[in-house]
């Protein structure tokens, strides 16, 4: 198996670029000092950058090298997508041993431009340097969006309605699975889409895109460090609290199902840290249907949890009508 | 010393965010899922990535943490100068370990900011990960080129004048002087100069600005392999070979002298692997005088080295008229 090592840098990132297919509105492409690109003339320009490390947000052999760069790709996706924006260009650095096979690098490459693409976007450059503890993958994601559609975390209003898409603790779910059963065996179970959730996360970018066209939604973020925390973060910038009702609370038997399996409490998922790279929405009560509706267009899942308050808190209200104040821990890095 | 652990990831962003300089141009800055940028009317957008890792691009010791960080910008200004590019907005990501201080991560963001401000652009966004290795930062840097003035490196013909800014080499005498001396000694010592252009590089951005405004440039690439080495890669690309001469190369008796006081040969440091960030440029014969005009307006030292040849290869012609051929040897992260 050819190693970097033996290659070198240089021939490393000719082969890496051989897999690439050019995306649209790109001027100079990879290979050059800089990407020169064609923005669209009106438009404003989006940019985000998310990370992943070897043994902290992945563990080697949970996901495949596919995988890993299609995740990683989701991770900045979602990021645009809560801001309404489209992808377009991405910029992969990369922090990598010298013993890693380029086979490993070149499928990381792939899965990540795979998953750009989907949504309209291509890689336009990168940088590549060796490491000698835990490998890293950095990306960087420019998109643009309409000045009048730009959806921020800033913005909930009293009354506002709060959505989600898809369904939250599934990716916290799906890595538990993978952790006590092995990814091997994740393709043919009944726990299939939770594995997805957290292997293969759907990015939410065309539904976003269509919903900010109707200016249906008042603020957004993405669910990259568990529900509750994001919420909190949502609600601290909006200066709102919100209300969300058990009965409104999506029915998700497969990570019931996965629960009970692992003996462990279905909620820790839904609200504790779990990356699903879905969107939280706040929306105006009369925007409802147009988001049912275009949720339905997109084949996204949406659910209506509760809604704002004026009170900044975040209450649960259970069936039985008891209230109860929820705790924000989602993930952090450092504690 | 507060470290991250203390603080955790959140509120560790905000005392990093609390010092930032909003920068022009920004619709949406840090702190969202994604910043939004307003672009100006009729440019492209430029990109590149640049990243540096513990104990590989730097020793800890040898640079202060603003140094550490205005590095990593000048690395990524480097990029967009050799595109004749405007810098705007950078996104940086970083790999931290819990115990870090965290007047650490605000001195290498202060450094990145003060760096990127001296040449008009400021951070809009960035992601701060957990490692428990090596630390690594990587800068993405985002400009502005008009698009009748992008610089690439392919365009070099036959006949062109081969020229550089700066000194080359510098860069790698002055890490050689740290590591030999200490960088406690380098303020106040002859060898400065070195310790300068290795800790503190100066970026070629409005100097590249202004003489892309005259349309004197076929094709340019910066300096950060070695120069040998970068001179390849335009050739390559242009597919032409260099001729250079020794009687036109750079007088820099301060190098020669850390050359003679290391016992090495201050070729090794001006052809060898080196990231000096400086240019290298070819341009047509009768733009002469108006690149050294240039340059004299920007205080950029220029030294016309040599012509682009037919042959595709790297000729040294020495003061005796021999002739030998130049090794493309430049820094490879693997080999």
């Amino acid at each position: 198996m050819t190693r970097l090592a033996d290659i070198g840098e240089f021939e490393a990132i000719q082969r890496i670029l051989a897999s690439r297919v050019p995306g649209p509105g790109v001027a100079v492409g990879p290979g050059d000092d800089a990407a020169v690109l064609r923005p669209t003339e009106g438009m404003r320009v989006a940019a985000t950058t998310d990370a992943f490390v070897e043994g902290v947000h992945y563990r080697p052999g949970d996901l495949t090298d596919l995988e890993l760069g299609a995740r990683l790709a989701a991770a900045n996706l979602s990021d645009l997508a809560a801001c309404a924006a489209t992808p377009r260009w991405g910029l992969i650095s990369m922090g990598v041993r010298a013993e890693t096979p380029i086979a490993t690098l070149v499928d990381r490459d792939r899965g990540l431009a795979q998953a750009l693409r989907a949504h309209g976007a291509s890689l336009v450059g990168g940088n590549l340097a060796k490491v000698q503890g835990p490998e890293w993958m950095s990306l960087t994601l420019i998109g643009e969006c309409a000045p009048d559609r730009v959806w921020t975390r800033l913005g909930a209003r009293p009354g506002d309605l709060i959505a989600v898409t898809g369904y939250p603790g599934r990716a916290a779910a799906g890595l538990a699975m993978i952790t006590a059963n092995g990814r091997a065996a994740a393709g043919a179970e009944w726990w299939t889409p939770l594995y997805l959730a957290y292997a293969a996360p759907a990015s939410r970018v065309e539904f976003a895109r269509a919903l900010a066209a109707t200016h249906a939604v008042h603020a957004a973020i993405d669910v990259s460090d568990g529900l509750a925390a994001d919420l909190g973060h949502l609600c601290d910038a909006s200066e709102v609290g919100v209300e969300l009702r058990e009965a409104d609370w999506p029915d998700d038997p497969v990570m019931v199902r996965a629960a009970t399996e692992r003996g462990v409490d279905a909620t820790r998922w839904a609200w504790g840290p779990s990356d699903d790279y879905e969107l939280l929405l706040a929306l105006p009560a009369e925007a409802r249907e147009r988001a049912v509706e275009a949720a339905r267009a997109a084949g996204t899942p949406l659910t209506i949890l509760g809604a704002c308050t004026q009170l900044e808190t975040l209450v649960w209200v259970g069936r039985d009508g008891s209230r109860r104040e929820l705790p924000r821990a989602g993930y952090d890095h450092f504690r």
